[in-house]
C-alpha cells in the first residue's frame, strides 16, 4: 500500500467524555520523514483518559484519535527516512527525538524542540495538517504525536523507535509510556543506587514501574504507599519490601518513613498527582541528599507546598518526563533488557481485550481495576 | 596561657538592635576536641545583622557574642585535637565537619550532624555550656559555633580549618562565609561549566562571590541583576558581562534574559532573599537543563511560587548551604587557589576599621555601603 491511502478501523473521539466510536477512517501515506505503522497492540494511559474527558478546553479538538502506548510494524516510510523500513518492529513515542535540535544534542535533556510532549498539539509538525480523515473527507485530529487507537497511524520518524524484531511486542507496548516513565525515573532521573532506600507514592502503572526500576537497581528497601489496600499484593509481586496505607497511620507518612529508614529514604517518587503527596514525598527523604522525583500530573492552580528555606536542608526535588529517556537513542537498549528478562513488564498487563472493546478498557482504568489493558488490533 | 582563662575584649550584644558594647570578658580554656583561637580579623555578614536585630524571638539570647567571618591563629588546643597546634593559621566555619557522622561520610552532603549551621544554638556542643563569661561570672552565649567578635574565642575543632600560613589572612576571613557560600555555589552546587551562561540576582557579597566563581570557571556570559544601579561598576570589576536593573525594564527580567541568551541561562543564582526573585531566577534559565540555586534567606511564611507542572520543563531548583563545601576537607585547597591569585577576594573588602568601631561597621552594612568591612583586632 506504499504511497496509497489506507482505509482501516479506528476508535474516534467525537466529544468530551463520549464513548469512542469504532469506524472506518482514511490514513494518508507518510510524508517526508514520516512513517506509517500498523498497530498490533495498544493500551490506555491516564493521559488518554484526561484528554478524553476534555476537562481542559484547549484540548477539545474533535474528531480526534487518542492513544500513545502501542507497538506495531512499519507499513511504509516517507522520503528521507533511513533508520527504518517496511516490516521493522517499532514503538511510538509521544516525546520524540529529532536528533538535531539544541535539546537533542544536549546530554542534559530529553525534550526535543519539535516533538516534545504536547497534549495540545493535534496536527503533524511538518505541514500542520492531519493524516487521518473521515470517509467524507473531513480531517480527524492527531494526539501526542502518536494516535495509536487506529489500525494504521502516521508519525514523524522522530517519534518512532525501531526495536529488535525478537522483542515481545505485547510488553513492548509499555515502552511507549508507562514503563519508560517509571523505570526511567528510577534509572535516569534519580539514578537509584544499589543498597539505597526508595519510597514510591501511588502504585498505579507508573509507580509500579518505578518499583521495578528500583528493584533492578537493587535498592535494599522499597516502600510502596497507596490509599488502596488492594495495591499491597501487586506491589509485593513487583518487589516492594514494605507497604504503607496512609489511612491506617496515626502519624504523617513522612514521619513513619523516617522512623523506618533511620532518617528518611534516599529517593522518593510522587506518582499520585496530589500536592499534599508531593510534600509528604519531599519530607520522607533523608536531609542532606534526599531526592524527590515528581511524576504525577497536577491539574491545580496551587503552587508547590514547600518553603524556600526547606531547600537548605539538602533535599532536592525535580520533575521527570518520559523517564528522562532519549527515546530513539535509548529505548532499543531497554527493549534488549526486557528480552533478557532483566526487566519484567508482563505483570503490568492485567487485562487483554479486542480493539473493538476499547470503551470497556477505558472503564477498567477509570475504575482503577486495571494497570494496563492491552487491546489487540 | 594554655589551660588558663584569658581576659580580653569582646563586642557583646545585650539586647535586640542595641549597639554592641565593647567590654572585658573571660574566655575559658578549650575543652576536649576544642580549640581556642586569637582572632586577628573579623567581618560582618547579613546573618549577624539578622540575629543582632533579634526579629526572631527564638534567637533572643543575651548577653551574646556574634560574628562568624574571621581569621586568626590557634592559641591553644584541647585534649584530643591532633590536626592543629598553637600558632597555626585558621578560619572558623559555622558549618562544621566532624568527619565521623553519616553526613560527613556521605559525598552528597556538607551538613554535619553535630555542627551544621544553626542560628538558634548558643552553647558549646560538648557540654551545653558557655566558654565566655562576664567578669561577674555570668555566662555569655555563643553564636553559630563561632562567636568571632572577640579577641579570643573557643570553637569545637570541627569548626576550625587550618590553612597555609602563607595565605593572606585578611582575605582568608571571607572563607568563613561569604566567599565560600558564593564561589562554592558556582563551583560545587551548580558546577558551572566553561562557556556557559549565568545570571546572578542580587549583587551583594554573596552574589559577587558567585560572579567570581562563574568567572573562574570561564562562563562566557555573566548577567548581574540588581535594583541598585551603583552595583554596575563593582559588578563589572568582578566580571559581569551584562547588567540589568529590573526597574529600568519594561518586561519581566526573565523575558529579557531569555532574549539575551537564546532561551535562557544555564544557571541562575538567587542571592536577594525575595520570593518573586526566586520565580524570576527560575524562569530565566533555559528549559531542559536550567538550574537555579537559592542562596538568599527567606524569612516569609509564603511557599515557593512555582507550579509543580513547571518542574516538567526540565528546570531544576536547589538550595545551597556554605557553597556545598565540606569545610575542613576542602577549604585549605580553596585557600591555596587564593594564594595563587586564581581567585581574587580583595575586591570584597571595601572598608577597614579598628575592632572598637564595630557599630560603625554594622551601619555600613545596614546602609548597603559596604560589601565587607574588615575589623582589625
Amino acid at each position: 500500500m506504499t504511497g496509497k491511502v489506507i482505509t482501516c478501523r479506528a476508535a474516534v473521539a467525537w466529544g468530551p467524555n463520549q464513548p469512542l466510536v469504532m469506524e472506518e477512517v482514511l490514513v494518508d501515506p507518510p510524508q517526508k520523514m514520516e512513517v506509517r505503522i500498523k498497530i498490533l497492540f495498544t493500551s490506555i494511559c491516564h493521559t488518554d483518559l484526561t484528554a478524553w474527558k476534555g476537562e481542559n478546553e484547549a484540548q477539545r479538538v474533535y474528531p480526534r484519535i487518542f492513544g500513545h502506548e502501542a507497538s506495531g510494524v512499519v507499513e511504509s516510510v516517507g522520503e528521507g527516512v533511513e533508520d527504518m523500513k517496511e516490516g521493522d518492529h517499532v514503538v511510538p513515542i509521544f516525546n520524540g527525538e529529532c536528533g538535531d535540535c539544541v535539546y537533542c544534542k544536549s546530554e542534559k535533556s530529553n525534550l526535543c524542540q519539535r516533538f516534545r510532549v504536547n497534549p495540545f498539539k493535534s496536527v503533524m509538525a511538518s505541514d500542520g495538517k492531519c493524516r487521518f480523515s473521515t470517509k467524507q473527507g473531513n480531517p480527524i485530529f492527531h494526539f501526542l504525536n502518536t494516535s495509536t487507537f487506529s489500525e494504521y497511524t502516521v508519525l514523524d520518524s522522530a517519534c518512532v523507535v525501531k526495536i529488535d524484531s525478537q522483542a515481545p511486542l505485547k510488553e513492548m507496548t509499555l515502552l511507549s509510556c508507562g514503563a519508560s516513565t517509571g523505570l526511567g525515573a528510577a534509572w535516569n532521573t534519580a539514578n537509584v543506587q544499589a543498597g539505597s532506600s526508595v519510597a514510591v507514592f501511588g502504585l498505579g502503572a507508573v509507580g509500579l514501574a518505578v518499583v521495578e526500576g528500583a528493584r533492578t537497581r537493587r535498592a535494599s528497601k522499597i516502600i510502596g504507599i497507596d490509599i488502596n489496600p488492594n495495591k499491597l499484593l501487586k506491589g509485593q509481586t513487583m518487589g516492594i519490601t514494605d507497604f504503607l496505607n496512609p489511612k491506617d497511620l496515626r502519624k504523617a507518612v513522612h514521619e513513619k518513613i523516617r522512623e523506618m529508614t533511620n532518617g528518611g529514604v534516599d529517593y522518593s517518587f510522587e506518582c499520585a498527582g496530589n500536592l499534599e503527596v508531593i510534600r509528604e514525598a519531599f519530607l520522607s527523604t533523608h536531609d542532606g541528599w534526599g531526592l524527590t522525583v515528581v511524576l504525577g500530573i497536577h491539574p491545580t492552580p496551587r503552587t508547590l507546598p514547600l518553603h524556600p528555606m526547606e531547600l537548605f536542608d539538602g533535599r532536592r526535588i525535580t520533575g521527570s518526563v518520559f523517564g528522562d529517556f532519549k527515546g530513539k537513542t535509548q529505548l532499543p537498549h531497554f527493549a534488549e533488557e526486557c528480552m533478557r528478562q532483566e526487566v519484567k513488564l508482563d505483570e503490568f498487563i492485567t487485562h487483554e481485550l479486542p480493539f473493538s472493546e476499547i470503551n470497556e478498557a477505558f472503564q477498567l482504568l477509570v475504575g482503577g481495576k486495571s494497570l494496563r489493558c492491552l487491546l489487540h488490533l
